[in-house]
């Protein structure tokens, strides 16, 4: 892996691991922009602390790290949680370096052992709110349980006033930009990487992103830089707050915006659909996004599922697949279920040729057990005047259109 | 759509037309080798009989019949199921020709109304057995429901004596001969997309091809010609009966060859897994396959699924994800409950790391209930040398080895 090393500001550095070859993270979500996995190294008066490794089973690491300072002189490991993309290179540090003062959270040094069969000579099992000087330099750590693993927490680097934050501010894609201002923030910059990388990977957690921005904005700190472990890392006393709005918004689901049209298609009735029901949001206008599942191609699972995050309605049609909803529909509903708030107003559309309306499996199961389900509507393949009608009076039900 | 018109003997055109667009039959099943469309035109003496046309959305069917007949001059149109695949050209052959005669099944009369608001100005609803001349050739049909609309039915073509069995006997693939002798399929040549083409499109229905089955059989019709509506045509007296035979032993799942393993993997620990189980598998030995859906790529589901269909044991090793098996586990699984005989015996392994063993919820489900799980297996992520014993007691058991 490509990896470079950022100054970002006096004693403290970023190192960048850049990832073009996942092609589904979590071996799941598409991700064609790629992703970046970030440590940061802090310089103190007694060597150096390093705050998370890089990724299991990548190259390059050790040689990044080795081209700012010996790991010989790195005195304190941070590991703010085990996942694998991030404590890949423990052992190797360790082999290398068996002083190694390891500080994390005690179930860190459990899965230690049964991720890698490591037990540190020097392990400080850190718990919430806890400070304590390394090299000279406080660290204060606080507990992020569940965000998105039970061991997460974040640290206070109270001398160069950053915030080490593992994956909570984290995104997908590689950037030629590596420290920026968050104030930059915008749907066309960034923030759509943000929210895809929250929505697939933290989406599932999003009651505890609550929980831990309550907390986070109770301690009254205000860091000049943020520091993610994936993406851009954000300067900027303002920069907390912002971002933890964002993730407020998010996690909240309070933006009710772009309605997200998701369809399986095999012969095309359903793509009929999809444009008669794109035509009449047009009408409104009410601004939607189609994600197409046919034969001819897939979009990707990740955008729609992350497009979904702040729909304001989801239409979902799907066609009849031995007399159940298509395979597709219901591996879609199956990770809407996981990653999206609850009460979600749903529209489902399904056709069929002699079957009956297989949608309705769908509604009965668990699966759909979470979203507010407007309307079913079944469509006897090539839609009717009276079929029109139907979709059209649901779309105004749905969205408590009066006017048209 | 590229199209080729083939002469079969006297009289038997063959109309194909290659389809390499369609990256997911089905929307559903990658096809890389692409697929085949086959019609048929019969010359009577009375103008012709057509079998079936082209798929619904294409170009070229209208172009490749006329290359071969004046379109007004086809007298009957036979349509063995509705699949817009087979049935996508009725409606512009009607608006050339209102004069065709269409033969075919009282749902498919129905379906034609809903799929494309045709109503065929003469049309002949057949039944099971039934029997008629039509320009002097003689025609038989009979029901096979099912396999895989209810409204399937197969025509024996007396005077060229001929068989046209719609998606029964097709394939995936593309292939230069359109003509070959049942006599020389192989594991090597062409029985593979045949196979992958029964799993995929027709497994869910298997009980209906032995019923099917038994009624060709005992029909005592031995055509010279096998026409399928994919893939390859096939010729020799004996073809029937070899592939009923084939078509008997995929239905009946009388077969237990290679052991297929599934894995998902996000960091590696179940692939280190599937390398143990390779190696006992190895050591016995028995051959077996492994389809891998990681962070790197995925394999084809389509190949998976087929490959299962003869295994005499599938081992499936999913990483946990958010306490559950990985979705992509829980998709498969979902595919194999509708496609592949009950009583399959399976082996689950599952990865975890803070969470328990995950693959349990999936034997709890509906989903896994027609399987013979023949056990579950946790592993905390790295194998242990005990997890290393367990997996081979546990393959020992499930393959009834003693000597090992």
């Amino acid at each position: 892996m490509d990896w470079k090393v950022h100054k970002l500001k006096e004693g403290i550095y970023m190192i960048t691991m850049t990832d073009k070859e996942t092609r589904f993270f979590e071996a799941l979500w598409e991700i064609p922009e790629g992703i970046q996995y970030n440590a940061y190294l802090l310089f103190t008066n007694d060597g150096s602390i390093l705050f998370d490794t890089g990724p299991k089973g990548s190259r390059g690491f050790m040689e990044a790290l080795s081209s700012v300072t010996d790991p010989k002189d790195v005195k304190a490991l941070i590991v703010h949680h085990m996942e694998p993309d991030h404590s890949g290179y423990i052992r190797e540090l360790l082999e290398v370096n068996p002083e190694i003062r390891v500080i994390s959270h005690p179930i860190s040094f459990r899965l230690m052992n049964s991720f890698y069969g490591i037990t540190p000579s020097s392990k400080t099992e850190i718990s919430d709110g806890m400070s304590m000087e390394v090299g000279g330099e406080r660290l204060r750590f606080f507990l992020t349980p569940w965000l998105h693993w039970p061991e997460t927490f974040v640290t206070f680097i109270e001398g160069v006033n950053a915030l080490t934050t593992g994956d909570i501010f984290g995104a997908y894609s590689i950037n030629g930009d590596f420290l920026k201002s968050s104030a930059g923030l915008s749907d066309q910059f960034y923030l759509w990487s943000m929210k895809k990388y929250f929505v697939n990977v933290i989406g599932a957690y999003r009651t505890h992103v609550v929980n831990a921005i309550n907390k986070i904005k109770r301690l009254g700190i205000y860091p000049e830089l943020i520091l993610p472990a994936h993406g851009i890392a954000f300067y900027g006393r303002d920069s907390l707050e912002r971002l933890l709005s964002i993730y407020e918004n998010w996690a909240s689901c309070s933006e009710k915006n772009e309605v997200v049209i998701v369809l399986t298609s095999m012969y095309g009735f359903t793509e009929e659909i999809a444009r008669e029901v794109s035509a009449f949001l047009e009408e409104v206008p009410i601004k939607h996004r189609i994600f197409k599942f046919t034969s001819k191609g897939r979009d990707e699972f990740s955008e729609a599922i992350a497009a979904m995050q702040d729909a304001q309605g989801i239409i979902m049609i799907s066609s009849t697949y031995e007399n159940s909803p298509h395979p597709i529909i219901e591996y879609l509903a199956d990770l809407m279920e996981k990653k999206l708030c609850r009460g979600k107003k749903l529209l489902l559309i399904g056709t069929y040729a002699w079957g009956g309306g297989s949608l309705a499996t769908l509604t009965n199961s668990q699966t759909m057990a979470g979203f507010s389900i407007s309307k079913i509507i079944p469509v006897n393949s090539m839609m009717t005047k009276s079929d029109r009608d139907n979709i059209r009076e649901a779309l105004r039900e749905m969205f408590e259109l009066t006017r048209f």
